[in-house]
């Protein structure tokens, strides 16, 4: 694989590299880490790639990887420079006819996100989106118990996303990742939603394989001079008339990455946590509840579905955590771009990552939170 | 005491009376327990009442009671009726020169409880309202904490009451207390915003010593069948520009009490959950979470709130429960009609029980609710 | 009922006080409340006994009151004094006819403990021993589940009672309480086994239904200057073969009253904790774990036992603590003596309750961890 | 690195590769994957080695790679077979001038083990033993915690790491790692203390820095027809006088994982569990409890110690687990090993890992158990 930001500065990165390392089927051989020459020569060195292989830029990057023979030029490319820099890499990437992932959210506006789509229906390429809580074993079980009627048609999802990073005014205290998510030249309209309110999301849609259909917003900034928002709650109503709420914020203090969603039914509810991610607790009406952990081979009816078990490294009690989750995605969407290579059809537990039709919703999410909350209307529609 | 209501079919008159006796300072006198003679005079039995004072209804207990002499007399009345029977007798018998408790939400309509405030400013009796879940001592210390700044500026409030119990429609399934919390007529203009939902905005402002100012909901009914709502979601605005959400709903299959509420400031937050009551977990920024805990003895600066041990039976690590959370309320009303008979000021911590006033907010929020989801426009002004 | 001890310095009184009334049908009637006279009748008058009720000492109160005609005269009495003021009252008490309530440990020796065990079996008096955590709803449905075959045949116990309030000399700190257990003549051979240990021992006995057979303990006294052990481990075997460990520790700082219980059979396992009694932990092979909570109305087949159901007082998801679990103690034991009055059998539930037999097997378990703890041979019996 | 053992059938030795590769610091250049020919080869294929280094024994492997020049050869060996076979290639690896990483026990016999000392005395090698536990950041925390005196002198230390795999004959099930390691002839003297005793054992030591002095142990097989222990419990006596108890057990059905430790000073304890791995409860006497948690940037006094974020990859609130603690092993051994190579001093963090005199004492550990068990005795010294 290529890298196209990630230097040694940026936290991404490097969960970017440890995800894509973890099962030792992938390599890092060249990168354009960095816009500063310095940094993204001594990133590179750093890890081991060999000096004519570290690029100045993306765009060279491509280019010259391009005219490798194959077996020898890169897979795929990875994008994890700021948003604003996520569109063009990708788009030139897939066009040189590399398959990319590409960090949340995927672009900065709509427009970037629909023109994705679009090389990827033209290019044939594949896009890989990392919506890191989607790779939790715990969370796929989640999704397949819905699926599968378990709790009978969902009536309300609450999902949220408490951080409390930005509490004070951590962009202006040389915290570059702050710094560049807080300015809305780089980050796109809205901080708290691009940054994990996208997450949140799709996290929603994701188990509940509803769709958003309208919603209701109310962003703020708390923190004075900071430029774009930094906590942000929605009400939401889904295509199947159920009803939820998401809330998003960074100025949650002493709150570390707490994402939570719980989703009910007729039958019952479930309910799973980032922070303590291997344990999926169900509650079903008139009978004790019950806490499906990672990695179990439980009997039927209690089976863990193949989703959750195909994303499982590690036996039952032996914490599996978000480089695991990252993983799942890397190691999902090569088997993907693999199998297409092998002209075969991926099974669905490969194709099981978030793509590119997930990075348009994303982006029409922040558009739409966006709208309403400068509306007086109560409800906007969520439209793609 | 007296009580209206509470015969042997009914759950939230035999908690009553395990919290007015818990203590060994009060006595169930007399009572009309049921509009049927038959369970009124059977419940009054199984209390040991004689049978002189079990009365046909509480106009004929607050008449034959006031006749008898002080010291014989009942001290005052425990209004424990569904919601449409609170208003009458708690205003004749606040008339007839008994203090009252009553059961939330107070009355049916803002003018009922804006009645029953000014018969409390005219007759000076005391009226209490059983918001249980503000009896709890580590809600009170939530309380003192956020009073003396230790989260400075407050800018965020989440709270929560999610339920399961009518995801059927259990009001046609022979469960009385369903059946009229369901019957517009008996309960009033919302099912969920007034069963549980007036719980949770009394706790909001309770801890933070806010006020909501303004709101925007969305309630569903989704039981087939059902004539109110049974899920609400909402937005709110607090007069210090902090922002929240309250959720409660009654169609969250698995759930059952699960009361919980987060606040952050500026400098922490803090988390007080029903089904846990004696943790509070503190997440200040910077350092550890800390969990102070019911009934301990920490030095400074973590010495609890003295509203916090003031409320507190038992040591540290002896969970204490519902129960307890509810006779705390009666022993402080009680302390503080005691004083007011002795001519002596209360205490703050004995003063410290929800009042007429926080009924007028509880009717005028459910008012204001139902104004709001009936609108387009997003934002409803809360005014009493 | 009469009550010795439990005036108002002494913590233990008021506790038995409030589980006595919580359910409205004990009185207080009279007392013996300090060997300082002012000290009794100050709380005396406090509890608004009759003056000519509050005695000057327990023989006094047992003549005088069973003299008054039935129906005036106590019922029963609570002894609630230091250990070694546990024998003598109760055994005079029930030979003057009276029914007793005793605080654990029942006796400061062993040969005590016969000696009301004979008491018991020749006046056909009911002698009640407060081992309260055995009033837990869910520790009965844990009996219950062991009894009916659950778990299988039970092959592991580990059972633990933490405290860390007596890490530091708290015995010369002015802490009574601390001062009478830290004392060999007030209170027995072993501290931290005649204070929790034998809580511990008795919840291990009264789950399983298992009989203790021989141990192997080592008591350490950490504490300098202390008169008596503060912390005790013991490996424990079974009448069924199952192995177990027992440790009791009050010099384990930072705890409060961590009660907890584990047992695992061939099938699965539970987990009950005291400081989160609410919820009853069932981990069997094969499935997911599972939590039964108190007070809800599971279907077939996980109902509720009728042991857990009759001794709850509150809808599911309200919790209830040490107070109600104690006051399920003082609930069956006087429904037991009732019955008896009444020439009624009393029923399974009714009946359910530490009783003379229990503190007998509790004095000889403080015995043979004592003798153990001399010995260098590995396994002492346990006998009685 | 190269491997002995892990083939495509085996478990542990997939985790190591893991660990291994998350860094993107080490490849897998040769291996003698299996005594079975196929397997060795298929398991290496898929792994991407090159054919000429897929050996057909490990004997093979040492000689050939000796012979290849440095910087091509494999830089250590990695020994993930049974028990049995540990010694032996270890031992050659070193003395063929290889570092070498060995899974615990270290051997099956102290005799082996002080002989594999010698060896590492003798060759100047480096030798990794892989107590996974002690990777992880938030027990790095509390050794460092402990050692700072933050506790003070330290009385007691519960460790226990209950599992229940084998609750029943899962040897016969076909279940390969259950073969071997119920196979005295493979695994060793102990099943229950060689397999994860020893874990615990080193545990208790590594975050204490205490020596167990004295142990009093009983052990038991209670699935018949097993020929080793599958449960033991033991009484602890430490160098500085403190106490403990160990428990360890694979009959202690429904629990996975579930190691947890706790350890109580003079001011306060501590508690850690593998099933939540990024909490360390702190319970200090007179404040509230904290939890420290992974990642975080806490400020003076709370400042997380060096060597707990030395071995943190993500940020705080995102999970890190068993994978990352084993990598932290790999990481901090490939450290000390380059440091070597290069001349340097490792700093102690890169220093911090199990090493072969942990390996001797887990050892001594087990002989001393099972010593105790057949003992009547009740204290065996451990000596080493």
């Amino acid at each position: 694989m290529g890298m196209v930001g990630g230097g040694n500065d940026a936290f991404i990165g490097a969960v970017h590299r440890i995800a894509a390392f973890m099962d030792g089927k992938i390599e890092l051989v060249c990168g354009a880490f960095s816009a500063n020459r310095e940094v993204s020569l001594q990133s590179g060195r750093d890890l081991f790639i060999d000096e004519s292989r570290i690029y100045p830029d993306y765009k060279t990057m491509l280019e010259k990887e391009a005219q490798l023979p194959e077996g020898e030029r890169m897979d795929f490319v990875t994008i994890v420079t700021p948003n604003f820099l996520h569109y063009e890499p990708a788009k030139l990437a897939m066009e040189a006819g590399f398959d990319v992932v590409v960090e949340k959210p995927m672009t900065v506006s709509l427009e970037e996100a629909k023109s994705l789509q679009e090389t990827v229906e033209r290019t044939g390429k594949t896009l890989c989106l990392t919506h890191t809580y989607s790779g939790y074993p715990m969370v796929k079980q989640a999704k397949a118990m819905v699926a599968e009627g378990h709790f009978g048609k969902i009536r309300k999802v609450v999902v949220e996303y408490p951080q409390g990073w930005l509490s004070r005014l951590t962009e202006r205290e040389g915290h570059a990742g702050a710094a560049w998510r807080a300015d809305p030249k780089r980050s796109g309209k809205s901080l708290v939603m691009g940054d994990i309110g996208t997450h949140a999301a799709h996290l929603a849609e994701y188990i509940t394989g509803l769709r958003i259909e309208e919603l209701c917003a109310d962003l703020t900034t708390f923190v004075e001079g900071r430029m774009l928002d930094d906590d942000g709650s929605v009400l939401l109503r889904f295509n199947n008339g159920a009803k939820g709420v998401l809330m998003a914020s960074q100025i949650s203090a002493g709150e570390e990455n707490a994402v939570r969603i719980r989703v009910y039914g007729e039958k019952g509810g479930l309910e799973w946590a980032n922070e303590d991610p291997n344990n999926l607790i169900i509650k079903m009406l008139d009978i004790p509840r019950q806490i499906y952990r990672t990695g179990n081979n439980y009997i039927a009816p209690y089976t863990l579905s193949s989703f959750a078990t195909h994303n499982t490294r590690v036996p039952a009690g032996h914490p599996e955590g978000l480089l695991e989750s990252f993983a799942n995605i890397y190691r999902n969407f090569t088997a993907t771009v693999m199998a297409k290579k092998e002209g075969r059809t991926p099974t669905p537990e490969e194709m099981d990552f978030p793509n590119v039709y997930d990075g348009v919703r994303g982006m029409a999410f922040i558009d739409t939170v966006v709208k309403s909350n400068q509306s007086n209307e109560k409800w906007t529609k969520f439209e793609v």
